[in-house]
């Protein structure tokens, strides 16, 4: 058990699957033998954009310094370490953020927004879930449930992502109508955080085929808005105020415009989209409605403890084998993005 | 008393003093003659840039309907309503701002954001304070406290929007520390304003050297955003958190970006300013820090009475004659903004 498979970020649309070896626990943590690694639209973002946060250089020597990708995974415990509560061969969820534990954010328990905030298999430079085995901190490492197998584990971090979202609106969300902008993988996920937080309508605008198809019956209504106006459709199914609340999953202006002409007066703007251009916010609807903008960044410890027993169904189809992780993992993404929504990788499965 | 002067209001820096009828009250109106007006920085962006909110055209006939300029006005009452419990010849401060009392707002207490939100001497069409009479329902004619005079009232307006603008914070703002952007009547007023909040540390960000003058005994500490960085200022005054709130009384790019820097995470940026052009948000402040960005728009009637109350003092020394409205007035405030904060204008000096 030297060496092990890994699929590593070198840089711009290049990710090589390589032998490397197995990382060695430090203090305080377990070696996780991967089950399953989603890849996530900030991935996306790294390799069809990046590096954008990512570091693939070694800063003092200026030389590549590839890192394995993969933040959203689970596996079973390799090694545990001395004394502690958890067991070899235990089926475990890993939180994957990086924290600091000492900074004015994380000890006034908003860790999600430390201010040395990095992932595992992303900006921390440590090694993530495109791999066999991964070294995590032992609290980060969270036993599942009996009722979730882990199948079905990889798919709670984007789970966790919206339960903050919600959280992050500082609203009882029960019975408010919302919007939502974007059905890709968080999009869906927010739906079922939204149901068991017994909102009202949801109403989803999504312009692609097959994204809208799935969504179709578990939203109160699916907008397209290239054909129609995502703001008239709104105050039409909320007896003319307008939705209570819009969580942007796009990120992209114009979603972010229809928004804001669908959003009631007072309404709140929650951002959970990752932008890769600056906000343009119009100075009218924005001053006249007095709508609250505010950004949902990732999780805490907290939340994705809650959400280990919120365990919220999703549909998340493609599995493929590590070794594809290229070519039907990431191309598949930023080519076929209307076909998938979410690509979970082993590297337990043959090609 | 069958005509008056007042400076009506044709369209881009074209102000013309004029004798025109005297309104006639409609019922539930009282006849007002007015003590003293201000220029509001509103009226400034329509005389210098507009109009942009005003129609100073008729929409039938499409000829010319210049408005009698003014909203922040009080004066005494020459006729009032059969039955009112107002008297003639009692000094009262107007509540300018007109709306409809039926729409989903008003009727949820949120008449600041009226779905039909206009003001006397304003996008309302009806005539304001830059005049010998005006005309104004009796709700929104509020005597004076004993301790108030005329002379002091016309400066309760921005008192007003200030008041407004640290409720829509929706924050107990006891304790926390501020930051300012922009020193101007609105920036100058919400000190007052914030003191009474007892809040804690007060910072004013202004580049003019009057106003930087005028504000530095009773803010904690004035930065100069062209030499100084204000976010490292910030920190330094606040521990190396930055601050708990922006208020952006300034409404351009720079000074926001400088907000953002200075602002704590989880902290809450509220404008209070009018925008020229679209506001860009960059997208790793906003996210990382997780700020909430809300707007303040003008002031509802609660906030008027209780202003009423609050009655803080500010610093507002120019007054001059109607007849001066245009070249001491408006083109003084256009251009030598350096020197002046506020201009009462009275139709009953001498010019």
């Amino acid at each position: 058990m030297s060496s092990m498979r890994a699929a590593r970020f070198y840089g711009n649309r290049d990710i090589r699957v390589e032998d490397v070896p197995v990382p060695e626990p430090g203090p305080g943590e377990c070696l996780v033998e991967v089950e399953w690694c989603g890849i996530c639209g900030s991935d996306l973002h790294e390799y069809a954009a990046g590096p954008v946060l990512m570091r693939t250089t070694d800063p003092e020597t200026g030389k590549p310094r590839p890192i394995i990708f993969g933040h959203e995974f689970c596996g079973r415990l390799k090694s545990v370490p001395e004394g502690s509560k958890l067991q070899v061969g235990q089926a475990v969820m890993v939180d994957p953020h990086c924290i600091c534990r000492t900074c004015l954010c994380c000890t006034a328990g908003n860790d999600h927004i430390c201010q040395k905030l990095a992932f595992l298999g992303g900006s921390s430079g440590k090694g993530g879930g495109l791999s066999e085995y991964a070294t995590v901190e032992e609290t980060h490492c969270l036993p599942l449930p009996e009722n979730v197998s882990l199948e079905n584990a990889a798919v709670i971090e984007p789970l966790v992502v919206c339960h903050h979202a919600a959280k992050a609106s500082g609203l009882n969300l029960a019975g408010l109508d919302v919007l939502i902008l974007g059905g890709g993988p968080v999009g869906a996920a927010l739906i079922s955080v939204l149901r068991a937080h017994r909102v009202g309508k949801i109403i989803l605008s999504e312009p692609t085929a097959k994204r809208k198809e799935q969504a179709k019956d578990v939203v109160d209504r699916v907008i397209d808005p290239r054909t129609e106006k995502v703001g008239d459709v709104c105050r039409e199914l909320t007896g003319g105020k307008g939705v209570d609340v819009v969580f942007d999953c796009a990120g992209v202006q114009p979603a972010l415009e229809a928004g804001f002409d669908a959003i009631k007066s007072t309404g709140t703007f929650v951002n959970v989209a990752v932008w890769e251009k600056p906000i343009q916010i119009q100075f009218l609807p924005f001053f006249f409605k007095e709508v609250k903008i505010m950004s949902s960044c990732c999780y805490n410890e907290q939340d994705f403890k809650e959400v280990m027993e919120l365990m919220a169904k999703g549909k998340y189809p493609n599995r493929i084998s590590l070794e594809d992780t290229g070519p039907k993992g990431f191309e598949e993404l930023v080519n076929n993005k209307d076909d998938q929504i979410k690509i979970l990788i082993s590297p337990k499965i043959a090609k």
